[in-house]
């Protein structure tokens, strides 16, 4: 991993918290490969979550009628973009990993996070009409979702109230990640640290560092590729129906051909 | 319907845009039958999206370890929330139904919507541990989520690209509308409104007028109950695992028992 790049999206707003530890380790072990780290404190920095107008230097184009995708993709190419923007998008493309380190907030990430999705992730520069998916932007870029939760594991198991993790997940990974082309490693998530032992806490980080030590060498979780869907229509073409119906291989078929996955095997893909 | 009250929880920069339209026709429509209409207008209210010591006025409990959560609820147990969060509460609080009108942003709300959610639904006031679910708190309420998309219907389709719209909308309505105990109502989608022919968009703002006349009336859509899940685990109780194999009476059936449902079949529920 020595000479890779990596992102760190953190969002908490204390330093004395379990995700503020979790994204220490992280810091650390990555270093100690030599990898270089940079992190994005988004609490810190009082990211601004909201997209505006005011995210585009000067004029915008129209005023009266202000579309924030167009505006930002034209201002993305006139250099135009504010300069928050204009810094993480510099962090992103120089990044061979990108780690969220967050605590879910309401089945999914907090506002602040939204907000660097909402406003970096600009039209043109992450993603077009043409390059999503399997084709996406930053397909040779790895991402990651790092998170703690209040609910135990239980209660996102498929049966569980919350219902299957990989559902809750989807919109965030397949969505925002996989849409941009990011190669999507699984989910690290410490479940209830403020309900857990001490022990249990110190557990979970330990494990955390562990895996930290190969995270780049990990098999992604697989999506179906672009090429199985229909061009004009975006469908899965009969034949791939067909085919994998039969098969487990990862998220997508759980989700494209209605099929439960094993409880928790998105957790455990690629580990 | 009349007497009822609603609160339009809104997000769009530009009054020309066609969600800016699909909130006008809600008002106009439901307040032509004497319901009480109030619009938080997130953008021209330049709503904080971002959950910060700042929401609590006064000092906090623990400075060096900052929980928002636990905070927040002390602070709203003994009204020290900040202004803009006792105001949001006050209107949700009175309102009967709850309409999000916003443009899907990477396959949920935008940031600023995000942080409504964050900030106004605190721990004690919208939820507790002993109050979610079909025990939530505003389980006399009813919501739902009314949204435009870039995306033509086909991408959001079981089979589509980007996958079932059912599962997408999960975490926002299963999460954290039913959650905190509301009816949910079917969302209303708007497709893609920038893609289609003038014609089409009216169309679809009539069909919204329309559904708006009977909205109150209309069934919300089925959430497996509280007491089909065990006390302890919150997982499934066996019995109702079998007892609704066969049957399909809703959206979590198709998660929480991993069958998929017809495409679409909830965008069609209670109309
Ligand atoms: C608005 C909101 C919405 C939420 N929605 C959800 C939801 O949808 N689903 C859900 O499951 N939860 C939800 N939660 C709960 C939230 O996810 C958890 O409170 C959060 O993830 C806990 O992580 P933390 O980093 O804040 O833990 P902390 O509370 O900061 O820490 C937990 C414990 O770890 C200890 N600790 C800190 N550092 C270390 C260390 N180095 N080694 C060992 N122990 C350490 C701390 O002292 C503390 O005792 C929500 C919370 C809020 C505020
Ligand atoms: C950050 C970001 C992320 C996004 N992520 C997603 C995603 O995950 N999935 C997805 O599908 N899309 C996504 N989009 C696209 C977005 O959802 C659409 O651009 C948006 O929903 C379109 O709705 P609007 O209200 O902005 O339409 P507008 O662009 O404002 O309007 C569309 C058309 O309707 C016209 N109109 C206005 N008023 C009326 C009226 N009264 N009668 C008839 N016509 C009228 C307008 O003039 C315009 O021609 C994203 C966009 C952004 C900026």
């Amino acid at each position: 991993m020595a000479g890779k790049k990596v992102l760190i999206v953190y969002a908490h707003q204390s330093s004395g918290s379990f995700s503020a530890a979790a994204k220490d380790a992280a810091v650390e072990v990555l270093a100690a490969q030599d990898c270089t780290v940079e992190v994005s404190d988004l609490y810190a920095m009082k990211f601004k979550a909201t997209a505006t107008a005011e995210d585009i230097t000067g004029e915008v184009k129209n005023a009266d009628h202000f579309c924030y995708a167009e505006e930002t993709k034209l201002a993305w190419e006139e250099g135009k973009l504010c300069s928050d923007i204009m810094e993480e998008q510099r962090k992103l493309t120089q990044a061979d990993l990108v780690i969220f380190q967050f605590p879910m907030y309401w089945f999914t990430v907090p506002a602040i996070v939204k907000g660097w999705i909402d406003r970096v992730l600009t039209l043109g520069y992450a993603h077009s009409p043409e390059n999503r998916y399997s084709q996406g932007i930053f397909k040779d870029k790895k991402a990651m979702l790092s998170f703690t939760t209040g609910s135990p594991e239980s209660m996102f198991s498929a049966n569980g109230i919350n219902g299957d993790m990989n559902v809750t997940l989807w919109p965030l990974q397949n969505g925002i990640l996989h849409y941009c082309g990011f190669q999507v490693l699984a989910p690290q998530i410490f479940w209830a640290p403020s309900y857990v032992p001490p022990e249990a806490r110190s557990t979970m980080l330990e494990g955390w560092r562990k895996r930290l030590q190969g995270l780049l060498g990990e098999k992604p979780l697989s999506f179906t590729p672009l090429d199985c869907f229909d061009g004009e229509s975006y469908q899965l073409k009969p034949e791939v129906c067909e085919k994998h119906a039969t098969k487990e291989y990862g998220l997508t078929v759980g989700i494209h051909l209605g099929k439960a996955l094993p409880p928790n095997s998105q957790m455990k893909a690629g580990v």
